[in-house]
């Protein structure tokens, strides 16, 4: 085995400024402005504080009471044997934590969001963003959506809650534009960048009540409304749909869909052989001409007329759409920014929950769609 | 390299049955037993419920408000600019949580606990206790202790806030007694057992606010008062105190210490070189006769008479007593519970701390002390 125990570049010179720097970045920004803090109050004395999947197991220290006696902390109790993880999660009042990394914001996706069919009071929101210009613009615009759903919007759009942070990731999360983001030089930097972020957003929002994590890039446009009830009836611990990408077919004039996730993938011998030749910081790359791995890519599988439920085997996948149970993360599965086994980012991570005894499935004929720049 | 991309023989048969096993056992139990819900409504009310580090950044999905008409979901702001990880803590109101898997309930744990000088308001507690007979009865212990503390006890002695989770990890956290848990054919799957129940209380109990995580085994019964402001002042991303334990010596006939933890180490060429003949799924063990590392142990660099703040660099790190910054774990950094470079759990931490750019140190004058069974 090459040098497993040898020197390892560090990839950031000075820990220290960047661990002071990020978290000094951290900020948490709330969706709703109104115009007092009555609301607040108001819905603090509700009884079901402790049924959100967030909500801090007992309130907070307090000084005193109003009779300047010092009071003992109060108490909420909560009973989690009935939290599960089943193929009818509706029916076990499952909660499901949605994470989105997010550097620009599409409307696509936040109108997307609000048609999924599972109850929106089961769902919680997070988002990670970065403190910069972009990030700010992204922020806003989210924002205002949000604000317009919990706010003004039906009853039964309005999501459980909703956590935005907001947090620099080195190097930047986002890039100008796809051409640039793809290239083959920058993916390695990209995706720790994203594995970095995912990693942050889980670690701080995952609540002991969360019974499955949907990650959802917020370049995902167009799911099928039951796209959680439908992953989750096939029971498994982490399991991907297929996504594609709708564009204006030249040749037909019409629009088409291609192909658009390639880390959805079951290996092959001719990545094996390539990893087993690569350097200890090296990684394997999906989907470009000059590193053929001719592993099987599931966005090839799909076959019109099979079933939207036929399942595949993966041993990578990718993170535009993942429905995972919280168990897995909770065993240790996270996102790799380093190789792990010459594999980064979500196909690390497929890689990593194996290793904890956790399989990853895909449905070919499932599809999603992402957004067309 | 020895097959980096070759079959992972999966150490659980049935990964379905232990999902659902596992999330059935998580459980959530309170610490003070208040006879109304009275106190959990006053204390909502406290519009300093945001500041709390594991609260909901939003308050829960309603129904309807008593008027029948919906109302939004209130709100609360957090504005996290100023959570910082500085070598003065106090200062800057940083969050502590302190985390601790335990099988068996220490009354020195929880005495020396009580000591600690940081401010207790800024300290939340978390622990994993597993769901078995044993577990129960750590359970009624602890609480019992929490009971008093934070109802009864000095207002400068109640802790922010305290979570127990119950979850049954496989194989068992705890064996019968010391020597059965320490042979050497027990520890891999005892250490794996262990890193899982560490990453499931990391993953479900870090929160937004949190600054620093304390991680403090529940058999260390003697540390300074000022652990954590002595640890944070070297603004490590990670660092060691020495773990000694109390006996008494049969030659000498008085009370003596010798070294406990021999997890914290500095690798070796020789180390290095075992496991580079390793087995992908074996792991390299210290303090084993039969496996000599010669990997240079913090414990027996213990000086007297140098500085207690003497600072040594580590490869590897033991969890008996262990400060992190949070955004360590928050890059993703756990405690592997497979082999990763041939190391497991908190060694297998520090080597991942590492490969995302986070170096751990040691300070082997500066001793704790681990319960004497």
């Amino acid at each position: 085995m090459a040098r497993p125990m040898g020197p390892v570049r560090l990839k950031r010179a000075n820990p220290i400024t960047i661990a002071i720097g990020s978290l000094l970045c951290i900020f948490i920004v709330y969706f709703l402005v109104f115009s007092g803090g009555s609301h607040t109050i108001s819905a603090a004395r509700n009884a079901n504080a402790a049924s959100h999947p967030l909500s801090p197991p007992t309130s907070p220290f307090r000084k005193s009471n109003s009779k300047g006696k010092p009071k003992p902390p109060p108490v909420t109790r909560y009973n989690m044997n009935n939290v599960t993880t089943t193929p009818h999660p509706i029916d076990n009042n499952e909660h499901v934590l949605v994470l989105s990394p997010m550097a620009r914001f599409y409307q696509g996706y936040w109108d997307n969001l609000l048609k999924l069919t599972y109850p929106h009071e089961l769902m919680t929101l997070a988002f990670i963003l970065p403190k910069n210009k972009e990030g700010n613009a992204a922020t806003a615009l989210l924002q205002a959506q949000i604000t317009k759903t919990q706010k003004f919007g039906d009853e039964k759009e309005r999501f459980k809650s909703i956590i935005i942070l907001r947090q620099d990731i080195e190097p930047p999360l986002a890039t100008q534009d796809e051409s640039e983001r793809h290239k083959i030089e920058n993916q390695k930097a990209r995706r720790a960048a994203m594995a970095k972020a995912r990693n942050s957003l889980l670690f701080t929002t995952l609540g002991p009540s969360t019974s499955w994590v949907l990650w959802l890039d917020s370049d995902i446009v167009e799911t099928p409304p039951s796209l959680i009830q439908d992953l989750a009836s096939h029971d498994a611990p982490i399991i991907a749909p297929n996504c594609f990408q709708r564009y204006m077919n030249p040749e037909t004039n019409q629009m088409d869909e291609r192909p658009y996730d390639y880390n959805n993938w079951q290996d092959s011998p001719t990545a094996q052989e390539l990893a087993s030749k690569m350097g200890p910081d090296d990684i394997l790359l999906e989907g470009y001409a000059e590193m053929a791995t001719y592993r099987s890519l599931m966005t090839y599988m799909a076959a019109p007329g099979e079933s939207l439920h036929q399942e595949v085997p993966l041993d990578g996948v990718g993170g535009t759409a993942l429905l995972v149970k919280a168990e897995v993360h909770r065993d240790g599965a996270m996102f790799p920014a380093f190789p792990f086994y010459h594999l980064i980012e979500t196909e690390g991570f497929a890689r990593m929950a194996k290793r904890l005894g956790w399989v990853s499935i895909g449905l070919p004929n499932y599809k999603i769609y992402h957004y067309n720049e």
